[in-house]
């Protein structure tokens, strides 16, 4: 199969790296709207196409990834299929349901795969938390907290601005919330979103989600970007147990209640009074243990991709999925406009 | 000054053994309804009286410490005042706004100091983040989060039960509520709240509120039983820095960018991709402080009480304060009721 890509910037180049890896896949080349970036990619040894019509009018290449801008994804991937490429978009798909349903159209109508690069469900502090969600490690879970805390404010190029699709709802939100909704087997009721707008006026630089699902279970999901210590990166909770992921490199733990009947409350003592209730609980009764490891190849989802086109796979990011996901960012967006809880079902 | 306790549990217990230390005050004895408890109090050297109405008779009782189930405080407070007895109701003062103004309207008709006791206004934590907020150490502050977790469910006493108060809201809720109204001089603008119900139905055995004030800054105070991993108890940010207590022992620091122009990002890779945006900064581009100290006697609060009765001082905890903290909590229990923001301003 062979493969050109759109887009040379950052998230460019990782394509790149990724696939010259998998013997597969063949790069055709790259297209990119600055002539200094195509120049870039020949001295990278990447056939530069010289415009984007030309690209799409090579009948070797199979499929393209769309790295731009995210206001570009939908006008080039419609472009795209209408040449006859299988599309793969960089995450998020698009900036409204409304032009994501435009997208599944024509994918329809040109009879293309069509699909957006969700890349972190294989990030492993989220593959650790849903073996331990699947496994039932802790009991029933009744609350899931997904953090990702940085402290550099929103990156200082297209990505702060509202008309291209900035903001943090759309950048990392959009993996948050797509980990979620692949953990929580149900449908959302309702959403409640605030935004911060600590170092830009324009887009959200961080929001925080409490998102309820029809179980009764409840799940919030938070980006930061002026946090200068980080919460942990996972929270969930069970009714027999707590894990949580500290942070990037995955140190954390389970820690599961190994005697219920023992009366161990030792209270806690501060400078104003005592509590026993919120008395920790001592080793005797809590049982330790240590996060599961989990295996990963984020290089499965071009593999998926290109068994997709065969048909030889569904394919793993579906039309629906990307729908829920860009319908759940929309009730973010309309639940901090209007300050209000969102109760649409999703 | 002669104070009489109502209610001999284990409030109680903590009252009498803090007023044993102020010699400007003097015990005159107990009432609890039940005999066995007036027993123990005779035992521990203290007079019992044998019914609440030889207490409230007693002309030598100045004031009075209700310490009963919360369902108590506001029958035996206005009793109390009736009977000429200056009153310190243990928190929550009572259990709705409707119930609070019937106090605040007895303590004007006779004419006596009425207070609930907001101990924790003189806990170190809270006193550490109020003084990180009143030197602005951090820049304006945009975010403050306060939580407490314990792994004990709720009290297996009537603080499970909803008629008698029971529940985690107007337990912890309301001293860390009444904590934000201290630290935060603003109006309360929004309030969203969900419950949890883990091992109790009938009353929320935690609650996570999301609170807006008027000037855009945002609150989280969360109280959990079943959480046997804890989130740290304070977490605060400002533009330029982030606060962090962990735990009751105080450990924690503040963290401050010490040079924003330096573009030292050193991108996170996981399995599934990188970023630049949540790398983290390098050790050059912060400052790390250790937290404040301070200084604290909660037996202030009784010096302060005393001094109000003779109209030496302002009482501390103010009608008012007591009246915003009620309507709060009414505000955090209406919208996990509605699944709704409640717009009140508070």
């Amino acid at each position: 199969m062979k493969w050109a890509l759109i887009g040379y910037g950052g998230m460019g180049h990782w394509h790149v790296s990724k696939l010259k890896t998998l013997p597969e896949i063949e790069i055709a080349g790259i297209y990119d709207i600055l002539p200094e970036k195509r120049a870039q990619a020949e001295a990278d040894g990447l056939h530069a196409y010289p415009t984007l019509e030309a690209l799409l009018a090579d009948p070797a290449v199979d499929f393209v990834t769309i790295a731009t801008p995210n206001d570009f994804h939908k006008p080039i991937a419609i472009q795209a299929m209408a040449a006859g490429k299988h599309v793969i978009s960089e995450k998020p798909v698009t900036l409204s349901s409304r032009d994501l349903q435009a997208m599944i159209d024509a994918s329809r109508k040109y009879d293309r795969v069509f699909s957006v690069h969700q890349n972190r469900r294989w990030d492993e502090d989220f593959l650790v938390m849903k073996q331990i969600y699947n496994e039932n490690m802790l009991g029933r879970v009744f609350n899931i907290e997904s953090r990702v805390h940085g402290s550099r404010g929103v990156p200082g190029d297209w990505r702060n601005t509202w008309l291209q699709g900035g903001g943090m709802i759309l950048d990392w939100g959009v993996h948050m919330l797509d980990q979620l909704l692949q953990l929580v087997d149900d449908d959302v009721i309702s959403t409640f979103c605030t935004v911060s707008h600590v170092t830009n006026d324009e887009v959200d630089d961080g929001f925080k989600a409490i998102i309820t699902f029809g179980s009764g279970l409840t799940a919030q999901v938070e980006v930061g970007t002026s946090n200068f210590i980080n919460l942990p990166r996972w929270y969930m909770q069970g009714e027999n147990g707590t894990a949580i992921i500290n942070d990037w490199a995955l140190n954390g733990e389970i820690v599961k209640v190994s005697d219920w009947e023992k009366r161990d409350a030792v209270p806690v003592v501060t400078a104003a009074g005592l509590t026993k209730t919120m008395a920790p609980r001592t080793e005797e009764t809590i049982k330790r243990y240590p996060l599961p490891t989990v295996e990963s190849d984020v290089r499965d989802y071009y593999r998926n991709f290109v068994k997709a086109i065969r048909g030889e796979e569904k394919q793993l990011v579906t039309h629906a999925q990307m729908m829920r996901v860009v319908k759940l960012m929309e009730a973010c967006f309309k639940s901090a406009e209007e300050n209000a809880v969102v109760h649409t079902r999703i």
